[in-house]
């Protein structure tokens, strides 16, 4: 039995069409009524197991999902030891920080030193200012970051980028990029060094578009 | 201006009915198409922050809000400097140890050492183990904690229990109780002790039923 760790949200719509084409059908995750967490294949050979975006590489690493789909900015902040194996190219946004409009910053390095920054993400934001040489003092948010600024609580977020809107509507503007993220395939390590092909074909199925 | 952080969520609803005896009508909060994070009460001295419980005690200790309303749950696994005022009574749960049923163990010294247990609450989770010598691996998960023993990726959890039903659902059953946990009313230290009489007499209206 394959388990296939997907994450709730915006990735799940594509994440169970790319693993259709390896046929496998994890379409009743998608139905509205569905409050299963469990959800087997109708094939018998495989189920997917329906967590949030952060859980599914703790899935994969402990090998209780041979497989998982989820965003590059997650695995960049947790460092879980799992292999990364197909950029999928879907749920495209980017990591970055932003400013007050009207504060002057122009770049990262404008910030003043020792000044406080928000994020979900504190460990990219963290290498990201070490990188710099800038030292700052990190907030850990749970959500809306974007009112750390507006509150006057820290001078700057940094945060994952989509559309802008977000940003727009609180009157942020983005003042340096981090890096992109898409949506990316991972597999546990020992589970595709014992794989007999099995997880090979579908890896392989899920790679060509 | 006084600023109030309110937890989304469970708590909100009695939040607002408590802080409307003290004068703050903050009922705007409820209005299910409301997206403002900042909501001002009509009266023009207060306004509501609207912020994930996590962050409820970070807006407070970082002085952004002067009052927060939050679970006592999440004031012991964050341990953020916050003035504790008001056991107000609501939001009632715990926060317990449970285990697939049938597996034997009673209480939790009954756990195999050096076994995986899963929480969101790994700080409470850490300290109530430490406190029995029982070394354990602690697995932290962001939501649907229940999937650590079902998926045998953990052989317990430590996780909050309301009515029961998650456990009663999931086949897992509590087998001991780490703390009690309601709603507390908390302060910013320094703008406590900078009151001149406008947050204690909110505190006093607050604190009799």
């Amino acid at each position: 039995m394959i388990t296939v760790a997907l994450a709730k949200g915006a990735l799940l719509k594509d994440s169970v069409s790319r693993f259709a084409r390896a046929g496998l059908d994890f379409s009743t995750v998608l139905d509205t009524g569905n409050r299963q967490l469990m959800v087997p294949s109708p094939c018998g050979r495989a189920r997917a197991l329906l967590v949030r975006n952060g859980d599914v590489p703790v899935y994969v690493a402990y090998g209780q999902a041979q497989l998982g789909v989820v965003g590059f900015d997650v695995l960049r902040e947790q460092q879980m030891p799992v292999a990364h194996l197909v950029d999928l190219g879907f749920g495209s946004c980017h990591m970055a920080v932003a400013v007050k409009e009207g504060n002057g910053y122009v770049r990262a390095t404008d910030l003043p030193p020792h000044c406080r920054v928000a994020s979900k993400f504190t460990n990219c934001a963290r290498s990201f200012f070490d990188e710099l040489d800038l030292p700052v003092e990190l907030v850990h948010l749970t959500g809306s970051v974007e009112l750390g600024p507006i509150t006057g609580m820290t001078e700057a977020i940094v945060d994952l980028v989509a559309t802008g809107r977000t940003l727009r509507d609180n009157g942020l503007i983005e003042i340096e990029e981090l890096f992109q993220s898409t949506a990316r395939l991972v597999g546990n390590p020992l589970a595709l060094r014992l794989d007999r092909g099995e997880l090979q074909k579908i890896v392989e199925a899920i790679r060509f578009k």
